[in-house]
């Protein structure tokens, strides 16, 4: 099964960071956390990974209706979207599917906001250019 | 399927998370991000919801090994412990079930650094008190 949608854009990886930015924010989705796990594995570890960078996508409204539903579903939250440096240039954009990432819970009120979610995660997708 | 593990302290509520974040520094996990639900809901929508936060946790060298197997991990990383008010003095801390969450990734490389991360965090949850 596959569990993401990405796109590969050409240009910067700070520029890809601040176009994921704008589209999620176009679909309703704010920013609760980023993370550089480059940074974070040089710092912790001493290795030189590519760069890569999580940020925790989350649109309230969804999120408010998705935890009246389920309770532990914050142990899934916020929607990741990961970008990562493929070559110079070079840098994919991917989003979590959430039908996906939820399929281990048998909820069916659930099962619809996840699948409202997956269309704006991949409609953000489909803007990034 | 279950997707988490959860125990209920008798205690208050920013103890219990002092308590969770001692469990897993002793795990190996470092918390990279700290999302209060109660806070951003009542910002964003206005609600009064109970008091509920979300630890994204990670074990550096085990990250580091998921990333090397499934480039894509990221969109499930770091692995959230929730803590929520249940009622005053109880609370309530559920870690995810890395296993249940990733069990759509078809990577049996991967399967076993769930299983391993599995174990660490439900260990964490057993010795919380």
């Amino acid at each position: 099964m596959k569990y993401y949608f990405e796109k590969t854009l050409t240009t910067d990886f700070e520029t890809a960071v601040a176009k994921t930015k704008e589209a999620l924010k176009s679909e309703g989705f704010g920013v609760l956390s980023e993370i550089d796990i480059h940074e974070k594995l040089k710092e912790k570890l001493g290795v030189d990974f590519r760069r890569y960078k999580i940020l925790g996508a989350c649109n309230p409204a969804y999120a408010y209706k998705a935890l009246q539903k389920e309770d532990k579903i914050g142990v899934m939250l916020p929607c990741n979207v990961i970008i990562q440096e493929i070559t110079e240039g070079k840098i994919e954009v991917a989003a979590v599917d959430p039908v996906a990432s939820m399929s281990a819970i048998e909820n069916p009120g659930l099962r619809d906001i996840a699948g409202d979610i997956q269309k704006k995660l991949k409609n953000m997708i489909s803007i990034l250019q």
